[in-house]
């Protein structure tokens, strides 16, 4: 879970303390990008450099002894000296989970984004079909960004019911956004489901994903939907 | 969720209040039976009685507005007068969740029990047919308990590997133990948990859920697995 609120240590920090104190040796660890404050992340990958010669079974089993219990390390390998986990990366998975039904979930608090108004899921897997591909992603960059180039490519955008929770019998209430691609610009999932949102909803005509996306103007899409929904699920490399 | 915690107000109490300030006389509010600090509750079921003509969707929403965070009614309904949450109930299911792996789940913890041993998922189930039908489930009965009538009829058990988890692509770590029967002793699923668990890492011989269920005696039983991983999931009338 990554959560970095400026009161608080960053992950980052969180774990180069641990690091240090397993190894005895100060540790840089090179995340593979930022997440904003509230965003979870399941499947963060980081490397660093040390002379160490641990076992990576036995660092790994003390680092999850010295993090505090909302940060785990879920797997760790040694990789060539080159690789980078930010430059390296090929795409990373972002998923947006909303709760569509019209009371809240205690065991999903924090986790999920409740909507409750009915979702045409149909309609907005058509109207999100235009995303896929090289774009301009600036009416979905939140507009205190600084950067330059707002081209991505969107590798694949699926749109599901999902059930069961193993936690309870059935939430037939959970929609899952995933989106893929080789890099996010600050707050573009978020922008692409509160759109999303406005047109399942039936706010937003026909035709309007094509429409705000080719306008290149973030006054146009939909509100950005709260940081609580969002997960950072893979890094492919 | 329930967490009976004593230095806090009880869901129940919680519950009376915000019916009250809604309803405007005094309710009391009648659960199905009791759950124990720490223990969730996805399906709790209580009724009332009032003089009001309240809309129900009306109620619902007033009452989820007036609740706590981790307190939530996911329904409600007219019922006969006869209807009683407790005493009308044929059977309650409770669910326990594992997570049998070596690292800890920041998104599950206080959801799930962990266990870092491998479990043989085929002899915990071969061992707990045994507990199916009516016994005197006395051996699985916390001592400090004062059940004058410790038979209960265990209707299913149930030991699954779950997965996919809504939130991450995949958990294939949990392991959920369903038990569903006429009425529960105190710390009843939690015993047998804990003795299925022993049993699975292979640290009681074969057959020996039946010696320590033949035994009625709690110290043959396997510890007291965490409140953390328990929760009833249905009240079946």
């Amino acid at each position: 879970v990554q959560n970095r609120d400026k009161s608080k240590p960053s992950i980052q920090g969180t774990i180069e303390k641990a690091l240090r104190k397993i190894l005895r040796e100060k540790i840089r660890v090179i995340g593979s990008g930022r997440t904003d404050a509230g965003v979870h992340a399941l499947a963060q990958v980081a490397n660093f450099y040390t002379n160490s010669k641990i076992p990576l079974a036995k660092l790994q089993y003390g680092l999850n002894s010295n993090l505090p219990e909302d940060v785990v390390v879920t797997a760790i390998e040694r990789v060539r000296q080159d690789f980078h986990s930010q430059f390296s990366a090929r795409s990373k998975v972002y998923r947006y989970t909303l709760l569509n039904r019209t009371y809240p979930s205690p065991l999903l608090r924090d986790r999920v984004y409740m909507v409750s108004y009915p979702l045409d899921l149909g309609l907005m897997r058509r109207e999100a079909k235009c995303l896929l591909g090289e774009h301009d992603f600036a009416s979905f960059c939140a507009s205190g960004s600084n950067a330059k180039d707002t081209v991505r490519t969107i590798k694949r955008i699926a749109i599901n019911k999902t059930c069961p929770l193993p936690l309870a019998p059935c939430y037939p209430a959970l929609v899952t956004i995933d989106i893929e691609a080789d890099g996010f610009l600050y707050n573009m999932v978020r922008n692409i489901t509160g759109t999303l949102v406005e047109i399942g909803r039936g706010n937003f005509p026909k035709g309007s994903m094509k429409r705000i996306l080719a306008a290149k103007n973030r006054r146009l899409a939909g509100p950005t939907a709260p940081a609580c929904g969002l997960a950072l699920v893979k890094v492919r490399y």
